[in-house]
């Protein structure tokens, strides 16, 4: 599992943390040598350094981790931890089901979404965070045509998003990153709409790479830039998004596509996989109990409370 | 010509111009059937249409036809054609000569240099134009470290700038387009400078898709936002930005790399080749005689004078 996440076989911060849980359980039921309070730190170690960003990685971790304090014996324990693993699995569709009612809202009939990466089915246990506020809307009857940035270096915009938004019938362009703000520019955009990996108490997002040119785009243009995640996003701990670690990736995510060399071989190459949108580029935050300014999502402290 | 223009085989504003006048003087010399002015006429039909945003095609080929008014015979005539062509080819090397002497004064030793597209040897008839700069800045001893965006969808960052800056033994990384921001707000970047397609009266300058986000990070960040381009670049017919034609580009360009598709077949793509960068983003533009604010570059009135 750790290996499916590092690989992104599995991404997308919500699914990231349901997988992380989901491998603790698996850990716990398979058949295996060892002591069972030994395999489930083991595995929770492995799965603990998968990827350093998203926040939902540690929340659900630390949810699992919070089931051995209570274990009596190792039956009960195992059915603890797999009970836990599905109830997280279900409490995050349940939440895209609130973030996307909620994230709705903020789309009028007609509207023109620009958003970027995936934030659907595939990177979520349910519809998605800021895909699932386009699902709900298109479910009100609401007519919606989505700008899907392609998302640079792994194309989870051009790969996962355009496929998903094909599958529903919605009517989806794609675009490079970089021509977004070109788009905005010419008033083609009504609303930017992404999802999060980490948000820090001060609503500074981590998300992915492009996101804070989209940012900075929408804030010159005065269209409303929007952040969808669940409040298993929010660290707390994090003031700020400057204490937020970014990954950097392999650079062969950058050099190559499918095997074949884009560039000189071995040139130096960066490839952090995150983007720092900070809070004051951010209209609102919907998260499954409701819409936030980035200031009064800390203030409720519900980030404080869920961590 | 006009399909190696079209087709990219050719590609960067100063070289399109020059390509374009020997593409006319090609037409000139060979034998072929017909009235050579009819051949002219129908080459410079030909040519002209070839690409809509980048000025010097327009310039270079108004230079050409200027020669067929002051014709004698049909033989000084060819003459005069190839004469004319071979000029503006050495007129473009050495207006490189002279941007990049005057860039390089804009880059101190040490300094982190942003980068979108191709600007160099490939993209003129000379050393390049803000690549040029590099060059100079290099030859006089000083250290430069340049980061290239890769310059989606097709890559002449990736493919072009990092092969020159490594045949030069110039210290390179290459970065995906939308991950430039975040470098900038990190203090990784001393000055960005990029190329120019075309530059309106007000200084307004379009350039490689991708260019306004980078524009918009540095403005953000403070760091200094340069063009670099010869007064051919410059079209005072247009007053701003808004009335300079931004190319459309076939979307195959998008959605498949090396006939490889990387999204859903079929789907809605958007392809504009260039963007808009407004002059209140731009610190300044080197030209061949001197960098100026993109306000009094319109005031000197060189670019009136020379178009």
């Amino acid at each position: 599992m750790a290996r499916a996440i590092q690989s992104l076989a599995i991404r997308g911060a919500p699914l990231i943390g349901v997988a992380a849980a989901l491998g603790i359980a698996v850990a716990a039921v398979k058949p295996a040598h060892g002591n069972l309070i030994t395999r489930i730190e083991t595995a929770l170690a492995g799965l603990v350094t998968a990827r350093p960003t998203a926040a939902n990685l540690f929340w659900a971790l630390n949810r699992m981790h919070g089931v051995l304090d209570g274990s009596t014996d190792s039956e009960s324990l195992v059915a603890s931890l797999v009970g836990e693993a599905l109830e997280i699995q279900e409490d995050d569709r349940r939440r895209c089901e609130s973030i996307g009612s909620l994230g709705a809202e903020l789309i009028a009939d007609g509207a023109r979404v620009l958003t970027i990466c995936n934030t659907g089915y595939l990177a979520t246990a349910g519809i998605g965070t800021a895909l699932g506020a386009v699902y709900k809307a298109v479910d009100a009857g609401k007519a919606v045509h989505v700008f899907a940035c392609e998302t640079r270096p792994l194309l989870q915009g051009a790969r996962l998003t355009v496929w998903e938004l094909t599958q529903a019938h919605i009517p989806v362009s794609l675009l490079v990153d970089s021509a977004a703000a070109g788009l905005i520019a010419s008033g083609g955009v009504d609303l930017c709409i992404i999802g999060a990996d980490r948000i820090a108490a001060n609503g500074d997002t981590v998300n992915k790479v492009g996101s804070y040119q989209l940012a900075l785009a929408c804030k010159r243009h005065q269209v409303p830039f929007y952040v969808a995640a669940p409040r298993s996003t929010v660290d707390a701990k994090c003031s700020d998004g400057r204490s937020i670690p970014i990954e950097q990736r392999n650079p062969i995510e950058v050099g190559q596509i499918d095997g074949k060399t884009l560039t000189v071989k071995g040139v130096s190459i960066l490839n952090p996989a995150f983007d720092l949108v900070p809070a004051d580029l951010i209209a609102g935050i919907v998260t499954e109990d409701g819409i936030y300014s980035p200031a009064s999502l800390f203030r409720k402290g519900i980030g404080a409370e869920e961590l």
